[in-house]
């Protein structure tokens, strides 16, 4: 890929300070976490590194690059958790650092088929994921990272 | 890009029908459309043609497209409309045919800083795109394509 951009940083962005979550895959562009998030336990977010708003305030091969460690991180979690659907998105209304949402979705999720963000439906406590999981998460990424390449 | 994926195509899915709503752009894999949503009027959605379910289940060249398309359709909406944020997202939960939501976000529209699918914050009155906005979106696609080739 090109140059990444400069690496802005905002003194006041969560995004732009050292991660507190696990990481599961770095480069000099960006960061794949994993949020441990209780309800949705294989959620994995990809961040930029550097402070930009837009996928269009990137130029077009840093933007290719950052959707295919999105799209590896998709398929790493599809081969570790088999879920009913990948939820895809880049927010950013409050944290306008731009980031990547990668959410398995399961039919009996706690607000299935609404987002994530929407009304819930239901109680569901979510199994934790194992160290295992975790550990294949990181390998299948590297693995589809290599035929994105 | 490479050849489109076998237009497979569902009887039960909304998408895999003529679409109801006014087409932006088109091509042989996907289509622009505009949604002409009450409270987000420069709403746009970037459907594939054929029915499939996640980003992952098309090869690289395909993705690539889609997402030139995606980020085409971002740039046309800030250059016309010029949104406090874009937010993108590709969930289909409720309809598992690939689509893209392309929606520019005001501070003072019915969520922000909410997703459009959460909680809302306030009553807000949009004013729905003119002619000519709708005509410069299209005009203003093409252009960003021209740079994506």
């Amino acid at each position: 890929m090109a140059l990444p951009p400069a690496l802005d940083v905002s003194s006041t962005c969560p995004l732009c300070e050292p991660t507190p979550h696990e990481t599961l895959w770095q480069d000099h562009d960006c960061r794949v976490v994993l949020l441990n998030d209780v309800d949705y336990p294989g959620y994995c977010r990809v961040e930029c590194l550097a402070h930009v708003k837009e996928m269009t305030d990137l130029d077009k091969a840093q933007r290719v690059h950052i959707m295919s460690v999105v799209f590896a991180t998709e398929q790493a979690v599809r081969q570790v958790l088999q879920p009913s659907k990948i939820n895809l998105a880049s927010l950013g209304n409050k944290t306008p650092h731009m980031h990547w949402h990668v959410i398995p979705r399961f039919e009996n999720d706690r607000h299935f088929p609404n987002s994530h963000w929407g009304e819930t439906m239901r109680v569901h406590m979510a199994e934790p994921l194992s160290a295992h999981q975790k550990q294949q998460l990181k390998v299948d990424i590297i693995k589809a990272l290599k035929t994105e390449a």
